[in-house]
């Protein structure tokens, strides 16, 4: 396909001085509605090095108020994105509603340079494609605005271009030996580019291949297809009726359907504190030997705490925790979303919180809010906590490839119980604060949080990422058991290692 | 002073079992305080290898609710720390109002481990002695809470304790050359240690030493510092008045005083547009020049622009990167500061943007708000505004002490200049938006602002970090000798580098 392109397309001088200032007051205004809209754009730039990614982006960034963009230029991965999976960055750099995010160069390093010049193996680039193509169609579905563009030259162009920046001191530097390799394997990137255009050019995420050989024709081609596609986006939200948020409806109690995964938990299941204390102290030294070995062989760990309230979560991580040095290990509390953490794709806040490699984080509450809380309390669409499932288990899966070790729990209880504590807590001068009417209210909603329980157990129980239920009427069995749980995970993550 | 120190203090298993539980319930009492009031603390932990900062860490840890405290084990800097001025990483952990950051390790690392090991000369470890010293002052006028502790041990109880982690396979190597190093010049670091001691032991930021051979004694004694500390504080809140914001009264219009600065600034030149476009194409390609050295030469630099509305920052921004290459510099736009910046110390939010080596940092808008907006309109208190010119003038002597180039401009017009303006932009259709009733507002206060404006550049130009003033009358005057400023600058940081 790139072989057919006219690389000679040009625009005049007059022809651009014509329609240029124009252009700009446009995406002025363009940058104004999108702040307005709240929608988020990300526009990536890939091409040949000294296609002329550099320039065209400065003429962006010279339209645009400095207010509402960032150029992201994406260099080789520092040492702490070394300590991450690789798709960390670019979720740290995604723009906020109302946003631009550009970038220089992007995800589809791995599939083009990383490819060619075989520093990763052919399982890692193909899978990498997979994880762009979810990670694009993610964007796309919560309202991200994506354009890219592949910068187009000739081999013969390239080379001359190269000759012009090595004559300059200051930027003669810039063509070293990566630059040079690439010169020489055109044909190889040829291949690899033309393969990367098809495999991930889609309705929601479209490449757009510019004849880079004068800078006049990029700067009206790339400024025209920004303006079209954040207009597209515009007009689609101007069309489209509202989203619907609606709190989930009381499940019919009648017919008594079969009983699910929450009704066959055995809650008689306790321990004795003499048998809990040693069960306990010889966990809490086999954890601290594991929290020094993951740490040396810098493996990581996420650990998931979800349940019921009252269910006894935060005994339960303080048990964890206690014999742990807190170096090694970090609590993540998940509450109320800021306006910042309102405004990016839900999963932002948690990618930002994934440890490095070599520490444990532990999530007292977690992304599964999405089809929890969210759900329950009509805080999401429905298309948003449905999606929400595959996008869990998408962002799991790429921890896991990493080579994290993932546990979750549901610390389960019964009504019974739950009241209980909450009576218990209401007596106590020193919980009272621990008990809110929020608390209450939740408790009223049982049944819909019994359903959307359910179906986040079925649907988000993987077998690199599985959910373990937590038998916790018993806190002292709930703890023993979660501890168990996760040396055993550890031990297999650091096998695997 | 240390080796009087008793360092055979215990206390009884029994003694501890009956005061901990109710000393835990007040650490968790206190953190409730703590969050009620707004106030931030931060504790330090310093002491020997092997001293047990882990596991009081882990103590506190238990004690305290995850949502409100934060870990910041310090170890060696990582890559994106080595590239900012060393404070950074510490203004970049400081908590939130209401949260706490617990340190293991801290800012003396510098004026012990460093300077035993002869990693930093003496200059350096002495400078870092006023740094820190700065530091916790503006941390502590702030309202910051500040412990620091120093954990105890004898050189004897080192060697045991060295002995007992590396018969451990899980601990083993944590005993590695730096810690047998430091347990070899125990008598070098204990010359360190007491100065430190002595030096910035103050009454806003005292140190505890912690005799720390039994660790039942060493929990006490923490818990027992942090909660007093604490206590203090919120009990000084509750009895001082609420701190008074006023907006800054007209100045008085007679006698007429002595020409200030901004009477004397010449808004009579100007620039004909045949000379401006060479000489701006000249600087342009100068500064593209520059850019890249600085880029080669790992030299940072931060350009404020300062200016009255419509004195032209905007233009004058993009004429300046124009030419640049946009993955080598970065427009900060300032506005109005976020919940989570206002929960913070005002200079976080600029901390955080410090260009790293080699990339330059435009702000638009800057730290001085703080004397300029802040202090017109009554958002900070007197005694905020006025203690700000020192803490300005410090965190600029720090990026220049790293190598930073430091610009600064004030983009000034007269009265009749900026009317003229307001008038052209709500006549352009492009360019109404860019007006606002704030503009006027801000218009109708001219002489207050330009009581501040003249402090502001008498108390905050340094030799380190002059004001340049713009003569913006004709804005392409301004441009030209903004550029020619900026090129010069970063000459001299090069020359200097």
């Amino acid at each position: 396909m790139l072989e057919l392109l006219d690389l000679d397309r040009k625009i005049s001088k007059t022809a651009l001085e014509r329609t240029f200032p124009d252009m700009k007051t446009r995406l002025g205004d363009c940058q104004r509605a999108v702040r307005a809209a709240g929608v988020p754009v990300v526009i990536v730039f890939e091409g040949w090095d000294a296609a002329g990614k550099g320039t065209i982006i400065n003429h962006l960034a010279q339209a645009l108020d400095p207010r509402g963009f960032k150029v992201h230029p994406v260099v080789a991965a520092t040492e702490a994105e070394r300590a991450r999976p690789w798709m960390w960055r670019f979720w740290n750099a995604l723009p906020a509603a109302g946003n631009f995010a550009i970038f220089d160069r992007s995800w589809y390093g791995r599939v083009l340079r990383d490819r060619v010049e075989e520093a990763v193996h052919e399982g890692q680039w193909r899978q990498a494609y997979e994880e762009v193509e979810e990670f694009e169609r993610q964007l796309a579905d919560s309202g991200v605005v994506l354009v890219k563009f592949w910068l187009h030259v000739g081999r013969g162009e390239q080379k001359r271009r190269f000759k012009r920046i090595r004559q300059d001191p200051a930027t003669a530097w810039r063509v070293g030996k990566q630059e040079r390799r690439q010169h020489r394997k055109y044909k190889e990137w040829l291949v690899a580019v033309e393969e990367m255009l098809q495999r991930t050019d889609r309705p929601h995420a479209p490449w757009t291949v510019v004849e880079a050989t004068q800078e006049r024709f990029v700067r009206m081609k790339v400024f025209e297809t920004v303006l079209r596609a954040v207009d597209a986006e515009l007009d689609r939200r101007r069309r489209e009726p509202p989203p619907s948020r609606q709190p989930m409806p009381e499940p019919p109690a009648a017919p008594p359907a079969q009983p699910t995964i929450l009704d066959r938990v055995d809650l008689k299941q306790s321990l004795t504190r003499p048998e809990y204390e040693k069960q306990l102290g010889a966990l809490q030294e086999r954890l601290f030997q594991l929290e020094h070995r993951l740490y040396t062989a810098r493996v990581p760990a996420v650990i998931v705490y979800e349940g019921w309230d009252a269910a006894g979560k935060g005994g339960n991580i303080r048990r964890l925790t206690q014999g742990l040095d807190p170096r090694g290990y970090e609590v993540v509390p998940i509450g109320v979303p800021t306006t910042e953490e309102l405004a990016h794709h839900y999963l932002w806040r948690f990618w930002r919180q994934v440890p490095k490699a070599g520490h444990i984080a532990i999530f007292d509450r977690s992304w599964y809010g999405r089809v929890l809380v969210e759900r329950v309390e009509g805080l999401s669409t429905e298309a948003e906590w449905r999606r929400a499932f595959t996008e869990v288990n998408q962002f799991e899966h790429q921890l896991v490839e990493f080579g994290t070790a993932v546990v979750k729990f549901w610390l389960h209880i019964d009504q019974e119980e739950q009241l209980r504590r909450f009576q218990e807590r209401q007596g106590n001068s020193h919980r009272q604060w621990k008990i809110t009417g929020e608390d209450w209210r939740n408790r009223d909603k049982w049944k819909q949080y019994s359903v959307a329980v359910v179906e986040m157990l079925e649907r988000t129980s993987t077998t690199y990422a599985p959910w373990t239920i937590l038998e916790a009427d018993c806190k002292l069995h709930a703890r023993v058991k979660a501890l168990r749980t996760v040396a055993d995970a550890l031990e297999r993550a650091l096998d695997r290692a």
